[in-house]
């Protein structure tokens, strides 16, 4: 089946201490569709401005990617420059420019309202959930956000957890979200308000997912060097997804594998800056590391 | 078989965000044994002063460990005291007298020098050597230390290196040691110094094993409430190499299941302060964290 997202696209000019790239497709619709189309097609709602360039937008339908419902608006993408520290979990933002995103209003075309699989990525927590109202039926309704909306927005953040199923942040937003330090009882927490499941993305220390009665947890491929981390968690998402939407299988195994997959994912797209790795991924390469990832778990295994 | 042990006997007065404790017993080498003795029979090493309780020799002979190697000796024991921030990563120490344990020399009984199984605790690297060469034929070698030996003993610590198969530190020490920030880069530079495998410790996010060609993760168990971080590492090394013992099954598949049982005791030691809670921890609460750990890790279960 296929899968809806709605988000950002942006272009990122990005430092690291391995190198920098200046104006690299990204945000997160983008990261997470390139993503999950290595598993299911996807439909994409987002804005872009009129710079968009078409060899762009060939990439993604190439990929898989639905774009009718990405409108181009007169004006300019949106553009975000950072520089990440020697300690890549920390980054500052030199420059950020809204441009097209400021006003995006998401519109659905009506194809796109039968959709079952739904990601809400890190936008305005209104426009998440305008998404959710143009839909006839969401199925299996993933869900990001970040520390401005949880401190800016949190009434309507509040109201949007009691409508979806899968909350999918970072460990630091879950303590910001929840008022508890400790994961386990954030995660309580956050359940409390709503989601069925909760998918706490811990960086270099991988996922942890929790439900009413199960806990999974599983680590970050350990990689030699990360070249670029943005993206990461978006492209997680979309492996995660995207394979929640290829085998249609959303039992507790279901979800661990996706989960895996969504490792997977992210361990690729950290190898190169910006989308450079996933532009040249295969299924081969997935398939392999997903292999590695079960070596590198199994109690019992060598 | 048995297991040996050298390394700090200690009273620790802790005080955490969640209470505190006077005069616990402590130090390495207990919280090792204690853990170690609930997988095979345990020879420690170390020494005290005239004021150790007959009660707490007595705790330790019930537990199954032999204390013929523990020096009694005219003074005090050590004493620590420390305490823990709201972020249980941080401490403070308050005090520390490292009364007897100041000159401590490890002279291992002669019925000692036959043992196999051996774990260097955190210790001057001078005297981790001075017990290897006390030893016959040491076979599987565990090995701490601290960053203490590592800025101040490098070249004894780097001798001592060669002469182990196991080194079990954290990832904080794993950086400074090896001048590595990125944990592969730096377990291959510490595998490149001697030990055949090299477990680094990465507190509430598990334990990651390294050898020349396989990698193994697993998380921490998921606590509510870590009530006391003590004797945690220790406590992981004594459960780990136990079970080593007691199997004799050094494949990769029983250093797997090592690391496992390592992290289901360290999981309990900070279910409470210092010791209590392996005082009253059972063999049934051991099997049953340990399926609880199968389940938190298993990609294909449920």
């Amino acid at each position: 089946m296929s899968i809806l997202v709605v988000g950002s696209v942006f272009f990122d000019s990005i430092e690291t201490p391995h190198g920098k790239v200046d104006r690299a497709l990204g945000g997160a619709a983008t990261y997470f569709s390139v993503a999950a189309s290595f598993f299911a097609p996807v439909r994409m709602v987002a804005t872009v401005g009129e710079d968009f360039p078409s060899e762009e937008m060939d990439f993604l339908k190439k990929r898989g990617i639905d774009v009718s419902g990405v409108q181009v608006r007169p004006g300019r993408t949106g553009f975000w420059a950072g520089r990440y520290h020697e300690d890549m979990n920390q980054r500052d933002t030199l420059d950020l420019q809204l441009n097209v995103f400021a006003d995006f209003r998401p519109q659905l075309p009506a194809s796109h309202r039968d959709a079952h699989y739904v990601f809400l990525a890190n936008i305005d927590p209104k426009l998440q959930a305008m998404v959710l109202d143009q839909l006839a039926a969401p199925g299996v309704v993933g869900c990001d956000t970040m520390n401005h909306w949880i401190t800016g927005s949190r009434a309507e953040l509040e109201k949007l957890l009691k409508r979806i199923g899968i909350l999918v942040i970072n460990d630091e937003e879950a303590r910001l979200l929840s008022g508890e330090r400790n994961v386990v009882r954030a995660a309580r927490r956050l359940l409390a308000m709503g989601p069925e499941r909760v998918l706490i993305k811990r960086g270099e220390y991988g996922v942890i997912q929790f439900s009413a009665n199960s806990v999974f947890a599983v680590p970050a491929f350990p990689l030699e060097e990360v070249f670029d981390p943005t993206g990461a968690g978006d492209v997680f998402a979309g492996g995660f997804m995207g394979e929640l939407a290829r085998s249609g299988d959303t039992s507790e195994a279901g979800l661990r594998r996706a989960i895996v997959y969504g490792s997977v994912m992210a361990s690729f797209v950290v190898e190169d800056f910006g989308m450079a790795r996933l532009r040249r991924l295969s299924d081969d390469d997935i398939q392999h590391r997903y292999r590695q990832f079960v070596s590198l778990t199994d109690i019992d295994g060598s």
